[in-house]
């Protein structure tokens, strides 16, 4: 299946979900040639051949890399906090130092400081993402501009988070094609920006590594499904999704053109999940393991059928399974995920230490996300294996453009 | 450079390095056509075109996959024991298991018992290496058949050993092109084994991966050095430098076809590298960090000069640089060596967790490994930045013929 046709779904997906099978027909058609056309020029399209791929992402412009392109196969998440006293001054240089050195990494040469220039030399595809969390606006004196929806999510009941991994600060997201190339970009940047910046922790993920014998191929997590079906259209009429001050809606101060990141560290036990046969798997997520496809259809594309019930009467896509949960009761309760799989090495006594490091863009979290998460954590089959173990909420700053710094409208 | 040419530079390295600088013109002759054509056709040749991958390695043969090939970019060690009161049954009902698995793996069908054969069905060269260690003899009373140099290597002056990577009976070495593929193949052969086998530890790795735009890109290290060009000969005349029972020597019984591995995790202070100039690291290495070019050549596959010295009368490569005490004094005295990079999550108040998994192949540890080891614990300017955390031996069995399980020859 190609790009265009994974954006039709989510349209349709959306609309036979929640709002009305009705407009599914319409849906389909209205996402033909234009959007898809569109999209087809998109930066996140174009994943099917791997030689179109570019080697390098643009860093300037209006929105950061790293939020709408296809995710790469590999990342990290690095916590960072202000030092203690931090001021305006602090985040201001800071970004100058990031904007710099993150320029000059995804261009595939090193930091000006960079002793091993070589690693950042192979262009990988490299996108390093700058958020900022609720400390950032108190050490800048901002409060009176932080938007409401950066802060805390509210508790949920399946939370059990570790001391690990708290709020913080700040957050880099650093993605490339290859895990060297993540760990050197981390490394420099998290170097580069001492003192001004103390890392906290590192999340790292993966996800398939795109190659040519695989075009176009799912993202599988470690419970095997396919995951990242239903998603926003971007680069088009589904902007406001996702962009601050995109689809009419005001942009909180100094974040047009930015977005919100919610981040959440979620345990997949995989020694009950193998307890599992396979009808129990497809019918906790109400998708087939092998295609993807819902339960009622037969291509991963196809439209859940959530009127469809089976010889005894009931419904084959079980009111409780995640994606039936999962779906939006609104046109706006929609999110972009770019989850990756992390495999940690077990400590003592344990077999594994495997999940999701769960990731989701949009451009309202409490509008958007809450109400789903909110859903899920009432009732989804899923919880049985899964359990959330950290959880933040970041603002992606807006694109640099030419000649000025990150944060640059946030901090003027 | 190419594959054969690297494997010239092995041959004149050697030479040139301990044995005499006279021999390495007539060196040089015969590692021309003769070998070179031979190691073209062998498995690990071939990497600069990636189109030419076999997506699928064998599993059957005389010796095991994983040893000759080319590393493939992700790996994954699993040490595990044999569970108390383990008999020669015990471990051949587990060799049994291991050898169904992991030949439906390597093909990418999942283990018979899979739930998941999608994350199996990505070929992926995946190659699972099979290996025991002193308490796998024991357990099936076979003491007397087991190699003088299965046990612990020596104690060497820079050892800092952790308590978490102890030598284990049974190593899995599971190496795929990708992360998704090594994980599940690792949990289906730890799962699968249960309660004939318990896993006590695991360490991933990785290398750069391989990809269209940058063929046969040599492996960088997180020091950024160029890791891997010296290395014997595979496929040919030099077998017995890797293979038990090549090269005129007789096997330790049951062994003939198989070979020993060593792993050694290896701390890199990345913290204080970051503090020396590039002509430090240089001279630290005896190589450039460019290139790898030894400090009196300019390109990888120059034959170091020792003897060269600068305008002070200084050797131009440093007597206790890591290249100059890791070379041969004696031709038997190389070793294959297959290193992985680790990068795991930093402990509290830790900026980096990073290392090498040095891992490394030869016919006889003793004879050839610990002379090595043992001058670089004497003196190596490396030694600076790295410290050695785990050490373990273990004896990789041959590979199975036809119809045949793992270790038959062993258990017999
Ligand atoms: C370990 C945790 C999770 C796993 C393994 C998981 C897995 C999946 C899978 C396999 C699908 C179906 C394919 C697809 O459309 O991508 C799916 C759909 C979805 N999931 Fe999750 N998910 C997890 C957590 C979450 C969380 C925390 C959220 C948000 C709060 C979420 C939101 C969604 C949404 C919005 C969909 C699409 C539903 C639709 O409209 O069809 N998931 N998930
Ligand atoms: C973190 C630890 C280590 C690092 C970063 C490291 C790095 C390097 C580098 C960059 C080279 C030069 C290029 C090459 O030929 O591959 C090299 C060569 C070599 N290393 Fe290491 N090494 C480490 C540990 C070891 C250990 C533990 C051994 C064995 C005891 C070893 C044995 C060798 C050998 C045999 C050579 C080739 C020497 C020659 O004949 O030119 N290394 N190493």
């Amino acid at each position: 299946m190609d790009r265009v046709e994974r954006r039709a779904v989510l349209r349709t997906g959306l609309l036979a979900g929640g709002v009305g099978v009705a407009a599914v027909a319409a849906t389909r058609a209205a996402s033909g040639p234009g959007p898809a056309g569109q999209d087809a020029a998109s930066p996140a399209s174009g994943q099917g051949s791997r030689a179109a791929r570019p080697a390098t992402l643009p860093f300037r412009g209006p929105h950061q890399a790293g939020v709408v392109d296809e995710p790469q196969p590999f990342a990290a998440f690095v916590g960072l906090d202000l030092p203690k006293g931090a001021t305006r001054q602090t985040c201001r240089r800071l970004l100058r130092v990031w904007t710099d050195d993150i320029e000059r990494l995804m261009a595939a040469r090193g930091p000006l400081t960079d002793l091993e220039p070589e690693l950042a030399a192979v262009p990988s595809r490299l996108s390093v993402t700058v958020a900022v969390g609720p400390g950032f606006y108190a050490a800048a004196g901002l409060e009176a501009d932080r938007p409401s929806w950066l802060a805390p999510l509210p508790p949920f009941e399946v939370d059990r988070f570790e001391p690990h991994w708290p709020q913080t600060d700040l957050l880099l997201q650093i993605r490339a094609d290859s895990p060297v190339a993540v760990a050197h970009a981390q490394r420099r940047l998290v170097v580069g920006a001492q003192p001004l910046a103390v890392q906290r922790w590192v999340q790292r993920g993966f996800r398939e590594p795109l190659t040519a014998v695989r075009p176009g191929m799912p993202f599988r997590n470690l419970f095997g499904q396919v995951d990242g079906t239903v998603q926003p259209a971007t680069g088009g009429a589904e902007d406001g999704l996702i962009w601050l001050g995109s689809g009419g809606l005001p942009a909180p101060q100094g974040l047009a053109g930015g977005t919100s990141l919610v981040i959440r560290r979620i345990a997949m036990n995989l020694d009950t999940w193998d307890e599992v046969d396979r009808a129990g798997r497809e019918h906790a997520i109400g998708r087939r393991i092998a295609t993807g496809a819902p339960l009622t259809g037969r291509v991963e594309s196809d439209v859940p059928d959530l009127a469809a019930t089976d010889a005894l009467g009931f419904p084959v896509i079980d009111p409780v399974s995640h994606m039936r949960r999962a779906m939006p009761l609104a046109p706006h309760e929609r999110i972009l995920r770019a989850p990756y799989s992390y495999d940690d090495a077990p400590g003592p006594g344990e077999r594994s230490n495997s999940g999701l490091v769960f990731v989701s863009f949009q451009a309202d979290p409490v509008r958007q996300f809450v109400p789903i998460q909110q859903r899920l954590a009432e009732a989804d089959l899923l919880n049985i294996w899964t359990t959330p173990v950290s959880s933040g909420v970041y603002a992606v700053l807006p694109g640099a453009g030419a000649g000025e710094d990150l944060g640059a409208a946030l901090l003027a």
